[in-house]
């Protein structure tokens, strides 16, 4: 399985479902213009593709549920443009463009997050075809209760700046800022599809260890990484105070606790049949990326 | 029926209901306590009281429903967060209580409001005992399709600032910054209960015309009102060079329209019964209302 290639099918189908869901209609709005600069700006759609890979691994076909895939997209994209603004991080790059509120304004940039979380809101409430109601409804809460850890996960790294943390304290923001939204994305793709409580219990495991993979490595690329590859500033987390496990027990380290993170992720799914190759493949992946 | 008393009520029940829903557990959590502070602050509970009014309008108990209402009501309060922002309104008085920004700093309020925004998506994705889930999903549809056409009146607003405007684009910035809750509100209800096309239409004008009311006597509560009675600064819209009914045409000539519409709105349900008879008494209430 080559994941790059399988990642840039998945981004490919993507950006025609979000194309249909953010027409370029309304060319006199501010907020549409906002909200589609956010959305169409090169990244990686890690996470609807997780929730498509989770969909295949339990046996169905991803198609018919792009409409949630992109909707999760949108929720990551509203959590960037707030994320961004000069009262939280102040970053004026992003994928290696300026931020939504420096081209769009504050004001504008508020809106667009609000506006994009809505709207995913509202994606989640169509109906699917062939999907029972009460999946959905299932699934829209999972998501939703991810995307609220998500929030809870970045207050609590606010809380924290400057203050005296442990490893186990960053763990847990981790799993909020990062790891609830794979979370969202795998038990989502899980409730659409009937899977067992067993099954959801493993990719919760594995979710919380991909998350954990991935953000210990967003750590080493903000000290180590290339600004021009990376796409972002480089040192924001030095310059907003901000414990990291990099900032905690250096690069080589944190390496290794993000390598063994992957490992274990990898191994919450080993009762899984051939068709969970694919989100074998993220973890390694996640962990030697240089963007 | 005496819509004081009735408020007065709803909003008893709904206090209990929200209790539930964001307890006083997590106390050192700064983002549940910004949370907690704007939405126990003394609201008039409007938006989730005409939710209630509207399903008993339909012939059914509104009791089990309040997670709803409780919805309604964390989408209005995050909406007032986000609004009082130093880039949007920067308004520091609300309800007569300095705004969430002032008292928890601009990054935790924007987080209260996403995260509040989130819980409430959540909410309505929770199943309600003896409510089909496919009745559900078309009441979250509605509800958060009216929270989007929200922020789009509020961007509409923002980008027709200091512009020369005129009273139908204002009518469309008020249909969505105020009407587009209201009629979130009723058609939720409507869709919850088993509303017919003919009846959700009539709701539907029922509110643009509610929305509309209540938004010009808005205006002139700004121009008018006592600020230790309104409980939020006077002349705000002025400040923010905001173009309103009052700003158009006075105030006197502003306040007909509001009575006018309030008339109309209360012509929408002339086919209506007698359970109908507390949205008729909304109308009337918020032209005379003096906060």
């Amino acid at each position: 399985m080559n994941l790059t290639a399988y990642l840039e099918q998945i981004a490919g189908e993507l950006q025609q479902e979000l194309a249909c869901l953010l027409p370029d209609t309304n060319t006199d709005s501010p907020l549409t213009a906002a909200m589609r600069y956010s959305v169409f700006n090169g990244g990686k759609r890690l996470r609807p593709a997780l929730f498509c890979s989770t969909v295949t691994a339990l046996g169905s076909d991803y198609h018919p549920l792009l409409p949630y895939a992109a909707a999760i997209e949108m929720i990551h994209c509203y959590s960037l443009i707030h994320d961004d603004l000069p009262a939280m991080d102040n970053d004026d790059l992003r994928r290696g463009q300026p931020t939504c509120h420096i081209v769009y304004g504050e004001d504008m940039a508020i809106l667009a997050g609000d506006a994009l979380l809505t709207l995913a809101a509202e994606i989640l409430s169509r109906p699917l075809a062939d999907i029972p109601a009460d999946r959905q409804l299932a699934a829209a809460k999972e998501i939703m209760s991810g995307a609220g850890d998500m929030v809870k996960g970045q207050a609590l790294e606010i809380a924290a700046a400057n203050k005296n943390i442990n490893i186990d304290l960053l763990t847990k923001i981790y799993r909020g800022k990062t790891a609830a939204l794979f979370q969202a994305a795998a038990l989502g793709a899980a409730c659409l599809t009937g899977a067992t409580a067993k099954q959801k219990e493993e990719l919760t495991n594995y979710c919380l260890e991909l998350g954990l993979a991935f953000q210990i490595t967003d750590d080493i690329l903000d000290i180590k990484g290339d600004e021009k590859v990376v796409g972002k500033r480089v040192g924001s987390d030095l310059k907003n105070d901000k414990l990291t496990f990099v900032s905690i027990m250096g690069c080589d380290a944190a390496a290794i606790e993000a390598a063994n993170a992957a490992k274990r992720a990898v191994a919450s799914l080993a009762s899984w049949g051939k068709e969970a190759d694919i989100l074998r493949a993220y973890p390694d992946f996640f962990v030697h990326r240089d963007h």
